[in-house]
């Protein structure tokens, strides 16, 4: 099996650059506290998700308290679902702390693009200086401002046609930019970097791109100065245990795979990252 | 087995009027987007319920936004668990959206009748002219204002007294009203459809109920002037997915078929709906 | 196996105490309806698990609702979890009403010391005279007033620490309180009872510790002036289905086993709980 060219193995975009499994045993030994605030169809699965693969959650959204939480944190995750003006309010505040007391804060998009709230309020939280924004390829069009046809939260573009779009508001904002979908791609703007873990059963289970996004926050935490390799890593990491957890289900439907992928973000071994991880360095284009 | 009587098959209740099966398949090809503003409890199982069964949930409530997601969307859900007087604000903006777009609504009056403020709301919400109200017999009975001992939200009734108050309900407010319960009860104040699908433990596993509603709204957005027939296709194919669940458990219980269920909505093939729906004409009693 | 020393049956701490199994029964056929305001993180979970081990869950905190809710209620639950100023003053005005109206209320200060206004509230909180106090050992260290570094809401000092303190708050205010951990203490101020059940894995299932409050809760519904002895049946069952539910799971991951556990407290028979709870008085040591 030729896979060395896409392996974890052969991806040095730092000097200090780690393996995937370097960093998911950093994460769980330093077992990062991520501040949530997200929305509530989410908390319970993002919750578990971070438990299983070996971080440490806290939901937390209250204005008076959002600048404590993130002063005790190792990252922040924000993520626009059910939104409300009090909630993009302690949004914002919670990102201008973080970025205030130096630590990384992740953006996920969700809907952005559905109704003109969403949308600026989107705009107005990338205005707060995110380390990463991840969202499907929709939401990173929207964001992007460019012309977008947004269904809901699902995403109705393909994510490669976002990818231009992607490296320019990375660009543009210093920030890491993902656009996920059957390929995830990362970029800085100048850099990409492809993900190809996962299965389309994913899309069924709901919150699994906010979990991924909170997942993300966890790895960057643990990762200074390496952000692009982290969030690769986090995708990367997360997908994987959807792949193994589907080879031991009872049934290839999306209530047994949420469970399995709590169990095997959990139990995955060594080896099975080493050698399951699909991340690679995309050719430069321009 | 003579279950001809009972099955869909002899269902005629519109000249057009489809089975089951094309109906679950029409949901799943044109995949309705369903603006959800519903409880806490129930936000998370509710979107795997209707990704499952090939659906698109959308969940927002802030009062800024609601009208521009019922713009887009294919059925509004409302339900009125966890209420505060923001969320009936926006509960009632959304349904009158709705209804001036032309677009179908669902009730689910969570509780009506255990408290003065949830009764209120309830009464306000269905003078916002629903298309269909799905209730347990306490909630029906309440909500048609007669008298009714409500212990929480559980029903403490037994669901066929709660007829002759459904069917007066569905026709002095124009919509479908649907009691559940070991049988549901699906009427428009003329006629009256049961379900006999489902299975006793699924009273164990919360937000079931508001799920089912979620499902009826999905169901009711693609069969334009079928709503009865509609609503009681989603009922049984809820009914019939915890059936066919509880078949492929490891152990009867709650947690397992909350899985099984999400798994069978997404897995049920053709054969087992056409045989196993169990969805009747009930003989006019006036 | 000589367990007699540590099992239930030589457990007399009142002259009408029942056992564990006795007690359960009663809040299966009592079925008590638990009213809960508590975090997002925890709602679907807590519900599942009252439903599941026999009691009728409700969850509301409207300020306009929650009196209402507390008088047709067995017992209040009020958990710190995602707080914000509206919730707190609904968690206050219902708490009073439950004391008011001579029902049980049990409070967990979650994260209670990650933050000042988490503290504060839930000083507040303690100060409106709950029946039963259910933290880890830095939330009831930190509630107590000593000296506590908390680490979000996980706990980073050892419970039997924290024994002492829990043992003057519950004189103090009249309260039961538990100090969870490996072991599990409860006390009245005066005796401590130890708890032996669960499992570390339960550590990484989100809201475990809040959905075992709320069972809490229940227990102590059905045994008036038992309180001491109900909190630890509550917590001995919650454990002991824990550890019956590893046994039978395809994978010990928290995925599988949160499944699980729900499925033993609808299933556990007689036999399992008398032989496998392990609650034992603690010699008194002043």
């Amino acid at each position: 099996m030729s896979s060395s060219a896409h392996s974890d193995n052969s991806l040095k975009l730092e000097a200090t650059s780690v393996s995937c499994w370097q960093l998911w045993q950093a994460v769980r030994s330093k077992r990062p506290l991520v501040h949530c605030i997200t929305n509530f169809v989410s908390m319970d699965f993002m919750a578990n998700v971070l438990l299983a693969a070996g971080c440490s959650p806290a939901m937390a959204h209250s204005l008076d308290e959002v600048e404590s939480f993130v002063a005790i944190s190792s990252a922040l995750l924000v993520n626009m679902g059910t939104l409300s003006p009090e909630w993009v309010a302690s949004k914002k505040l919670a990102a201008k702390k973080a970025v205030e007391l130096g630590k990384p804060w992740v953006l996920d998009p969700v809907g952005c693009g559905a109704t003109p709230v969403r949308t600026t309020s989107c705009l107005e939280l990338l205005a707060c200086k995110p380390t990463v924004v991840r969202g499907n390829a929709s939401e990173i069009l929207a964001l992007a401002g460019a012309a977008a046809s947004v269904k809901g939260v699902d995403s109705t573009a393909i994510s490669n046609d976002a990818l231009e779009d992607a490296k320019h508001l990375a660009s543009k904002h210093s920030c890491i930019v993902v656009v996920s979908g059957a390929v995830d791609y990362v970029t800085d703007g100048q850099r990409v970097v492809t993900v190809r873990n996962g299965h389309p059963l994913l899309t069924l289970i709901t919150a699994a791109g906010c979990s991924v996004t909170a997942l993300i926050a966890a790895f960057v935490a643990v990762a200074p100065g390496q952000a692009l390799l982290a969030t690769a890593h986090a995708l990367a990491v997360f997908g994987l245990a959807a792949e193994e957890g589907l080879k031991v289900v009872p049934r290839p439907g999306p209530g047994s795979l949420r469970v399995a992928l709590i169990d095997l973000l959990h139990m995955v071994q060594e080896d099975t990252v080493v050698e399951g991880v699909r991340v690679a360095v995309m050719s430069q284009l321009s």
